[in-house]
């Protein structure tokens, strides 16, 4: 229905060839980046060679040979520079629960005099779940908060302020730079997890003064199903931080093997045990085709591409029931867009079917990725006509749809 | 020199052919499996289809399609076979590091009242770090003896005991059955460390009432440089454990998203974060090799090699100064064996270089693993040759050998 305008804004896309790089099924929408990156071309290579020749051929050589043994600095320096780090101010490892598990306990560390962790109260599960655990850990009390609050609650007790960047069902993004400074201007510290805005959106946390970040690996990074995830600490702080998990890849030695732990110089005391090789290869593949692009570039592709979608969603959604959910205002949002629909499970299930891949979260949220690398304004199109059509005829409310049998 | 012998033990191996199912590389006895275990041929092909098939077509879908949404228990299952675990105790989850944090947790909090971790004071580096942390976080005194003191210390201070089976240096094993009974009279509770012992030894965690139990799964499992590691809990135990490191994949109902913390019901409470699936893969083709091999038949290769290494070690070795470190009582040693030499770093990097690989540990251990999977007699009758070889002709005194430029 729409495919000529989109087919104008694809020819004008200036990112539109990096779609090349990407191993896109045939016949696919694929709207779901935000949840799994798709798998770059030169990640399948790079696999490869890390299975058959460092792990093959090399094997325990690889250490030294492949560069093994600092391959988190090197995946984590490919990061810092899309999040505006310094170089050697990030590392990749663990999952980013595990990291934001020990950024807790090493800003909580810096603040032993205060009584409060903060944060919002619809942050991601896993957030709140570890800010709960380690403020049982250490006898602090959580302040969860809803967005519009959570400023007007930084106040001298506050130890740390906790909050997901871009939010993973509305979208809606906080002001780091704004929020950080009046962290600091309380004494607190500000730990981000930027799961939902890293290669996705610009971030300077340089600028910013960002204290802790951590992140995910395989949404917009494209890392691949579980890649290893990073953590962040400024480099006023990390060499005075402690975290509790202590493993021999924190510490300043580690091929010493020496019976007491001391800690390394700087982030590298965030590390724990030993690299995931083959999954931190595919995502040091998948990094290297940001070398090229700027965020402000991806960022605006991105938005051109949600612009595109609320145009068309206003005209031909909402008057379908389908609410939206997401910021308007394009400095407020993330990458992704967020809709509702009391059917939004069934609606979901038979787009996917049709081919457009977006996913569903509780209660009734429909949620669609933008990923600027690869997706086309032809993708939102389709994605709009399969809905239209979907919700006319009512064809979501088969039953292979209504029953809840996919756990995503 | 020792070609005969082994010729002809190797023509007996009833485990010869499980060699083909490896990608050895050509010219190399590589007797370094317990440190990183060679390639099975099946999992260059099944991670080549997680990359392509799962990862790149299925993309989200394959939460649902592939599996990923319970691989960690099904790869935990397949460990468990090989552990003497009854199903649905074990998941391959994060670093064996993280999990011994999670398991030492997990057992103080079953014993509150008490006030001693007990261990090895020649433990493996990172379980005396993490042991010293969690004491520390739990206000609790750690009691490091050496190996023969251990169990005249088990007494009703203490909360756990945490011991790696077979010692990472010396290969000495410690009886897990008549420890854990011991422990058990004392009402305190047992973790073990089965890094240097799962894939290699028979290990039975249900007949020994084994309370914890982690490991790693890139030695004798043979999953991959940095693959995934296992944790098990006694059945009788997980239920009413808790585990400081709250992820959404150990939530009682992970993708339901519910903003409080609610444990799973069994082991699966151990897990964290988004499990890394092509590592994931990697291990479980790796374990589908020990689907018909039983513990015992390994074991007795396993002696067989050390046996014959150990005589032609006593005969040509020890009268070039190379002492013998491991156990020679075959019931108190794993599957490697360790030497020493005061230039064991210099001999280790001149046998690697001559295609023998083993490694080397501080101050002067020189380890040969025994991989009973894919290591032959022919192996080790080459490992002596050279050996003699390189201490003759002080081949191991060039200076390329004797600065210490690599880190393993």
């Amino acid at each position: 229905m729409f495919e000529t305008e989109a087919a104008r804004l694809d020819a004008a896309d200036s990112l539109a060839e990096k779609r090349q790089l990407f191993a896109i099924p045939e016949g696919i929408s694929y709207l779901d980046g935000n949840s799994l990156g798709a798998l770059p071309k030169s990640a399948i290579v790079a696999i490869d060679a890390a299975v058959r020749d460092e792990w093959g051929e090399g094997l325990i050589r690889s250490w030294n040979t492949a560069g093994w043994v600092d391959i988190a600095q090197r995946v984590g320096n490919k990061i810092a520079a899309l999040i505006g780090a310094v170089p050697d101010s990030v590392v990749a490892c663990d999952s980013t629960s595990v990291n934001l598990y020990k950024a807790l306990h090493a800003a909580c560390g810096l603040r032993p005099d205060r009584s409060v962790i903060l944060t919002d109260v619809d942050n991601f599960p896993t957030d709140l779940y570890l800010i709960d655990s380690v403020a049982k850990e250490r006898g602090l009390r959580v302040v969860a908060l809803p967005r519009n609050e959570i400023i007007d609650a930084i106040n001298q007790d506050v130890a740390v302020l906790e909050l997901t960047h871009v939010d993973y069902r509305s979208s809606a993004m906080y002001d780091m730079a704004d929020i950080t400074g009046i962290v600091h201007r309380a004494g607190a510290l500000t730990i981000w997890d930027l799961a939902h805005s890293a290669g996705a959106v610009p971030l300077d946390v340089t600028n910013a003064d960002a204290d802790f970040a951590v992140g995910c690996g395989y949404k917009y990074l494209n890392g691949g199903p579980g890649a290893p995830a990073f953590i962040y600490v400024s480099q006023s702080l990390s060499g005075s931080i402690s975290q509790p998990i202590h493993g021999w890849h924190g510490h300043a030695r580690p091929f010493e093997f020496s019976r007491s732990y001391e800690p390394a110089a700087g982030v590298d005391r965030m590390l724990v045990g030993t690299p995931p090789v083959l999954s931190m290869t595919g995502l040091s593949a998948a990094l290297d085709i940001f070398q090229d692009v700027s965020m402000s570039e991806l960022r605006a592709k991105s938005l051109g591409l949600s612009t595109f979608f609320y145009q068309l969603a206003e005209e031909h959604l909402v008057t379908r029931g389908l609410g939206i959910v997401s910021e308007r205002d394009s400095n407020k949002r993330g990458s992704h867009v967020a809709l509702s629909h009391s059917n939004g499970y069934s609606i979901i299930r038979a787009l996917i079917e049709r081919g457009v891949v977006g996913d569903f979260r509780r209660p009734d949220i429909l949620r669609f990725g933008f990923a600027p690398l690869y997706n086309t304004y032809a993708d939102v199109a389709r994605l709009v006509s399969e809905a239209i059509d979907i919700i006319d005829t009512k064809y979501y409310l088969a039953e292979r749809f209504t029953t809840e049998s996919a756990v995503v």
